[in-house]
């Protein structure tokens, strides 16, 4: 089968067969097809789209470009949650230590923060110490020890997921529903899960920013594993202010503690509550009802703390650091964001304050930058709150004054005032199962 | 302005800037954009189409890649032809005589075979010793000499269009109206001429299978001539047949020689004629009427011929051919096709005649195929004829018998004989002004 038949069956609008898929990932992989033959497909994918049937095929193909992690020795349900990606975001590091106290084997992979979303492994690596680069037979023996583990995608899972996103990220082939659902399920299948939960953020500060956007692309993920044989659910949350107040990697792992020790922000809570409480249901241990008990025990004992401090320990890191923040990288300045007049907090746009974060070292615009774990935004305020003039709406942690001012103009931007208090709605907007 | 911006646009299907069009054809010209993000605008492009402004930015552009010609120090108006491609297409080599015999100036550039369609340099170096790879200084002398010279592309016209098009050939993204249009008309606005008369094929021996497609790319051709200065009118031709009775190079160039002295098929003339008279409109040296008669007296008279034959002595090649068809090369055998029973030609398929050649090994599936100029298909009937039994349908010329069957085969299968005498459609369907 030659390229250009495959290229310009897309093209023309018509659907791939499973072999014709099969023939270009497996070109991916071994470099057999050039790379203007494999974005000239790439094109016409975004611009054609794919069927069910294709992105299934796809998805599968992608898994099968690499290791397919078998975790079938284990007893117990192994379920993942996955986030398409936020401002704030950092459930990952309060549920998956919350389903593993439930008895959920938790086997995350995360990947980590680009553009204005965070990621997981930049915030455990602000942990001094902590290994996110486990080699698979490590991380097999920790989810037997401890039940859950979080390290970054081994170079063995879907590789031709790497070097297809390499692709897309030049050549402006990167919005793309079936692309996106393949890239994310085919890691997520590769880990050998047999239940996923998804998070698909809609809003300002989402990839997807409307709800029916969101929704689509919730859809093919949920079709796509059920379809691979992985039980996959969607919770659609949006993302028009940032979850939780704290944006930074060292901050995000001392919000995630406080939660863990029922001290966190209200939202952040409640969603990582549902999400794990999803994940017990997932790994057949309760029903929807008993499953949020379960998950709301293991916060108010402190069990979900516990194997935090665990997971910490078995991956190098310091588990002192959760009843001692001093022991993280704390940046070398605070400056205070005050409030221009009175009212209520009614808008916090998400995109302002993940730049102000990005602007102080917090992210990174490419592949290859460095970021500085301990800088970031911390919000003093939440959707609602009624403030007086000059009461702080943010604090800004900083190293480099250099990169202040932006991001304090930033961060005043982001927050609006009004004399009406206003309506908050609620971060869960719909379940796709 | 980076790759992804412009690839996005026109991924969203926005229209491109003029400085955005030219920033892209500098970059494939200069190499500094990866072919993976050429190929990607490519394919963007053959699916969201392109304004009348974009290609007429685009085929400026690939003008300015390379040298535009200047041909204002010759008197007269200099005008060409061009042709989008056809099966036993021969009219370049008549009808560039019969104007320069009018007194127009013919800088014709012309390309090579390639798929079914032939090519005027190939057959024009059917004739021993024809030289199509003048210096542009020669083309230049001969022009003020001849007043007509017949010569391929030179490598410092639109060199942008050399790339792009060897990139779209491997990418399936040849089959766009954007892209065909800014392809042929900027390598003909470089060549410096005034005027501009297109033969537009359709149907099955053509690119363009439909009369709407080739309207629709007719049309485009037509604006972009006349926006960048070159008055431009286009016949939108049938090619639903052969072009007279002649496939194989040096066969074509008997035919033509044969029409030069008024003893051609009347469908090859008619439509050269045609085709000689608008360019003498366009070179203001007649209207309609009056240039119809010139270019039929130059056919009667001779001159044509007269000029023929200066071409091929300025180019090098035995002008003696003219008088001794032996002097070309000639194929060592013949197979004759016989009609399988009675009845009228009502059908003769054009790709299996093309297919028939090619076999014979006439054309090129690749760029880098060597062309035997001798062989070829000889039809010994027109569409209408009534045949008899046993009567000859067609001669093949070969070499290699090797090749004879599977010809012999498709020759067969394109004439289709039925009981009533078929209706003729015209060749010309419509004119593009």
């Amino acid at each position: 089968m030659r390229a250009v038949d495959v290229i310009a069956r897309k093209r023309d609008g018509e659907e791939l067969s499973p072999e014709q898929i099969q023939v270009f990932v497996r070109a991916v992989t071994d470099g057999s097809w050039p790379e203007y033959q494999i974005s000239a497909l790439l094109m016409a994918i975004v611009l054609r789209g794919m069927t069910a049937e294709e992105i299934t095929a796809l998805t599968e193909a992608m898994v099968h470009s690499g290791v397919k992690v078998d975790l079938s020795h284990l007893p117990g349900h192994k379920v993942d949650k996955h986030s398409t990606g936020g401002v704030g975001d950092k459930t990952s590091l309060i549920l998956a230590p919350l389903a593993a106290a439930c008895g959920v084997v938790v086997p995350m992979m995360s990947g980590r923060a680009l553009g204005h979303t965070g990621g997981t492994l930049d915030k455990l690596e602000a942990i001094p110490g902590f290994r996110t680069g486990l080699l698979l037979g490590e991380f097999q023996r920790m989810l037997a020890d401890v039940g859950v583990s979080m390290i970054g995608q081994t170079a063995e899972i879907a590789p031709a997921d790497k070097k297809l996103y390499a692709l897309r990220d030049v050549t402006s082939t990167v919005e793309s529903i079936p692309l996106i659902t393949a890239s994310i399920m085919s890691k997520k299948i590769a880990e050998g899960i047999d239940a996923l939960v998804l998070d698909v953020k809609a809003g300002r500060g989402a990839f997807m920013k409307t709800t029916a956007q969101a929704n689509l692309l919730a859809q093919a993920l949920v079709q796509v594993g059920n379809s691979s044989g992985v039980r996959t659910e969607a919770l659609l949350t949006s993302m028009d202010a940032p979850l939780g107040r704290d944006v930074g990697n060292a901050l995000e792992v001392i919000e995630s503690i406080e939660t863990l020790k029922g001290r966190g922000p209200r939202d952040l809570e409640d969603l990582s509550v549902r999400l794990a409480a999803r994940m017990v249901v997932l790994a057949g241990l309760a029903d929807s009802e008993k499953a949020e008990t379960m998950v709301r025990q293991a916060l108010t004992s402190g069990a979900g703390l516990e194997v935090f401090r665990k997971v910490i320990a078995w991956q190098g890191g310091d588990p002192r650091v959760i009843d001692d923040y001093g022991r993280l990288p704390t940046a070398s300045r605070r400056h205070a964001v005050m409030a221009p007049g009175k009212g209520y907090v009614s808008d916090i746009d998400p995109m302002k304050i993940a730049r102000a974060a990005m602007r102080l070292g917090a992210g990174r615009d490419r592949v290859e930058d460095k970021i500085d774990p301990a800088v970031g935004v911390r919000l003093r305020v939440s959707l609602g709150d009624r403030v007086e003039p000059g009461q702080p709406l943010a604090e800004l942690h900083y190293n480099d004054s250099g990169r202040l001012f932006e991001a304090a103009a930033l961060a005043a931007e982001a927050c609006t005032l009004t004399a009406e208090a206003p309506k908050i709605a609620p971060r869960v907007l719909a379940e796709v199962v």
